[in-house]
């Protein structure tokens, strides 16, 4: 006789529950269904599959003094299937089975086919000299929702609320495993090389806490105050709030248009927000995609990650949601390009003072 | 009577003299014209123009620790016009004047009408508690040739030896100016955002040294031996060597075939080019993007920079130039997305060691 499926309770982050149901796919990969209600349907069959790609590994620049990550596996990935071959929507019962083999799921996380932290293989190809060592961590996809198409700003209000409960489910479990620092992020449009239509999300588990979460890092323990850089400049910079929560434009933005969501007061991540946090949060997740697609008059293309603190951090860190739009205009794109790439300085050419009052006029 | 124009010899980097011109545009800008032979030419009329836009601050990011440039003005920029209106080709008389009021020239330079780096304005418009401080600094134009089309695979040798001493001449007038840093660079293709289809380059005077070339001083300064990298490695990593200079696969590249040309000894800049490295750099120029271009089967869109170094350094510095091509595949972009944008950490798909034996093929 089978036994039920494992469902647990994940942390609530306010008042409405939420369940996980862990799945083994046929190829070894875990699958997780998050749901209000207890997601309990059998699964649908998968075709026997091959295992994950494997083969991924850092090496180390010594000049610009960082880890880069090897995967060339990830070459061969999907790109832009035809619509009718959605990877992340519900299975059909007698057709193959989708990457969620289930007929219907409220939000699926599971482990990337194509990772760019892969299991390491035993030899590396690195030239002598090379500096390098396997790249041990973890790629997820998250899907938002079953429908193909969709945004945050289409989402119910509750389907947010959910996400969130589940990246401070998956920030938990990552940083148990040993994982040094998680990355919840978007990348939304073409312009971003977004290979699959279907709203979804990613997150990255590193064996290392990047360089730019370092000096985060630093930042906070120094004594840097987000709120109280947020509260003084909000006349100018503010954008919107929604609960507990704070979406602003940084003085210091680096994209047109970036936008930081935060808590008001200091959180380390997800894992520590009130119910009126999460729920603020999650609504201006939301309410800034839709107020980007107003102001654009088109889908914004975007890169929006969650910026909370490394594992077993002792010292103080205030989470952000970080949008970064890859447009300036309607029609022009903001490209990252020499000087970007050659020195790491950004050029700006929307003031942040400015952003915020076209964002903040279109409530 | 006039007085003739003011012509120098500028420093040969071999066996070719160059000559230098220098010209004040009606706006105040300067231009400089090169040439094998003194550009002796009268200046065709220019209408009276407005002087070039102003306005830049740099801004601190306090998480980030490092320097944003914002430049406002630079939205309204010129953006990819007809091609009877190339601001970069010669000027015809009885037409109004390009950017360049002369009837033909071999290379020019000139400052760019909108700026980065521009003469700054007596108040900031930024939110209370920003870091900030006037962007003083240069950005200059680099026509390498006066026709429209072409790319450096395409101009002759000696036109892109030309280029070398253009830039070593540049270098020194800026470094002597009092500029902390010296850029010259190239974005090519749509791509890479080029708004100007006319072949060219730019060069940017930073105010500061950027975070990615002072960690290139440090690690050199504390022993890394640059051509000691590549002679270990050239048999997997070599891709092609000109007279004293080297091109090269780093195997620690951070876009999929990125190449370095280096000269074979340690030098700080190409101002301290011997003949044959000058020579051997520039047709190395060349081949390489004549290389990318059978590779991808088209004009490859790529970022080209000089890292030479600092103004003044007295620790050691290994200069190259450094391609970051755009492309993964012919049809394959290559982005840059919330990973990299999110944590400074790249995911790299296509191993060094290939990409050099698919250069390395195409000889």
């Amino acid at each position: 006789m089978k036994s039920p499926p494992a469902v647990l309770a994940v942390p609530p982050l306010g008042a409405a529950p939420a369940y996980r149901r862990q799945h083994r796919k046929s190829d070894g990969r875990e699958l997780f269904l998050y749901g209000r209600s207890p997601p309990l349907a059998e699964p649908l069959p998968e075709l026997p599959a091959e295992p994950p790609a494997a083969g991924s590994e850092l090496r180390w620049h010594p000049l610009r003094d960082e880890w880069n990550v090897y995967a060339a596996h990830r070459q061969t990935r999907t790109h832009l299937p035809a619509s009718d071959a959605d990877p992340l929507a519900p299975s059909r019962p007698g057709q193959p089975a989708t990457e969620i083999p289930f007929a219907d799921f409220e939000l699926a996380i599971f482990e990337n086919r194509f990772p760019s932290f892969a299991a390491p293989t035993a030899d590396s190809d690195a030239a002598e000299g090379a500096s390098v060592r396997p790249a041990r961590g973890r790629c997820e996809v998250v899907v938002y929702a079953p429908e193909q198409t969709g945004s945050l700003a289409t989402l119910s209000a509750d389907r947010r609320l959910l996400l969130l409960q589940a990246w401070a489910d998956r920030y938990q479990a990552l940083h148990a495993a040993g994982h040094a620092y998680v990355l919840p992020f978007e990348n939304r449009g073409v312009e971003a090389g977004v290979t699959l239509p279907h709203p979804h999300g990613q997150i990255y588990a590193f064996p290392f806490v990047p360089d730019v979460q370092q000096r985060a890092v630093a930042a906070f323990a120094a004594g840097f105050d987000l709120a109280a850089a947020v509260r003084r400049s909000w006349a100018e910079l503010g954008v919107a709030e929604a609960g507990d929560a704070l979406a602003w434009c940084p003085p210091f933005a680096r994209f047109p248009y970036e936008v930081w969501i935060v808590p008001r007061v200091r959180r380390a991540g997800p894992w520590e927000f009130t119910a009126a946090e999460a729920e603020g949060v999650a609504a201006l997740l939301g309410e800034i995609t839709r107020r980007y697609d107003r102001l654009f008059g088109r889908d914004t293309p975007y890169m929006l990650a969650l910026h909370a603190a490394p594992a077993a951090l002792a010292s103080p860190f205030h989470v952000s949601a970080q949008f970064y739009p890859l447009l300036r205009a309607p029609d022009r794109v903001k490209f990252l390009a020499g000087v970007e790439q050659a020195t790491g300085v950004f050029t700006v050419d929307v003031l942040p003072e400015r952003a915020a009052a076209a964002l903040r006029a279109l409530a």
